[in-house]
């Protein structure tokens, strides 16, 4: 997919990924050893009564299923991440999928082989319940950028 | 360090991290894997020409450098992540700081127990080049609530 491919207006689901708890525990000791992340003891102890991914984890996820949208040909860079929202906890056992609306798109002025995509992500679990929302923007390339004009 | 022990219009500074070639393939693997993170061959190829840390990878370095600043006996959890810029690549061998500078707090009116803070992040490389800034909103405990009230 690359800039004219995008559809503003259109959603694509792709998923799942599935959550466990060694996952939890190793993505957090190395990136974000807080107990609510790497003990579950300790974790049971909290508000959240158990386990919670890491909002890192939790953002790794989200990078790691946008993959499964055929965009990786296309993407030139991330421009950022707005409005990052961790509305409820991820936890072991939850299955994860992505949901991509893609809600503006514009042709750069400055440089023509190229488009700023806008994007509103969603993580949502088997409960159908959003564990996680932003908006993206991406800068992606112009499909007419591969051709030699004669 | 508490809601109380906050101190608005300051600055805390820590690091450093050192980002290494086979940190940035390895991460990427995992979760980002695009040939610029993945591939040294075809990260040449690219705008950057060489190696680029994935942006899931950076603000991953971002949490854990968060630890060096005591906060995680206060922290009840993250609120949200604004304006996540990506402004330079992050490259092997770069070794990162964080700077911190709290932006904002306030008591929550329906919880007494804990404050909002508003605070400024920022990854700043060694030729002090900003390479990731964003705006962090944490839930974190008052000092007051861990007394009993007679």
């Amino acid at each position: 997919m690359f800039y004219d491919d995008i559809d503003v207006g259109t959603t694509v689901r792709v998923g799942s990924y599935r959550v466990d708890a060694a996952d939890i525990v190793s993505y957090a000791q190395r990136w974000d050893p807080l107990p609510v992340h790497t003990d579950e003891a300790a974790a049971q102890q909290t508000m959240f009564g158990g386990l919670t991914a890491s909002g890192s984890h939790t953002l790794a996820i989200r990078t790691l299923l946008l993959h499964r949208v055929p965009i990786q040909d296309g993407v030139i860079a991330a421009g950022g991440w707005d409005k990052v929202r961790f509305h409820r906890p991820v936890r072991p056992g939850d299955e994860l999928w992505l949901e991509v609306t893609w809600v503006a798109k514009r042709r750069s002025t400055s440089k023509p082989d190229r488009g700023i995509v806008t994007a509103l992500m969603k993580l949502i679990n088997q409960d159908g319940d959003v564990v996680l929302s932003h908006e993206d923007i991406i800068f992606i390339r112009r499909r007419s950028s591969d051709r030699t004009v004669p």
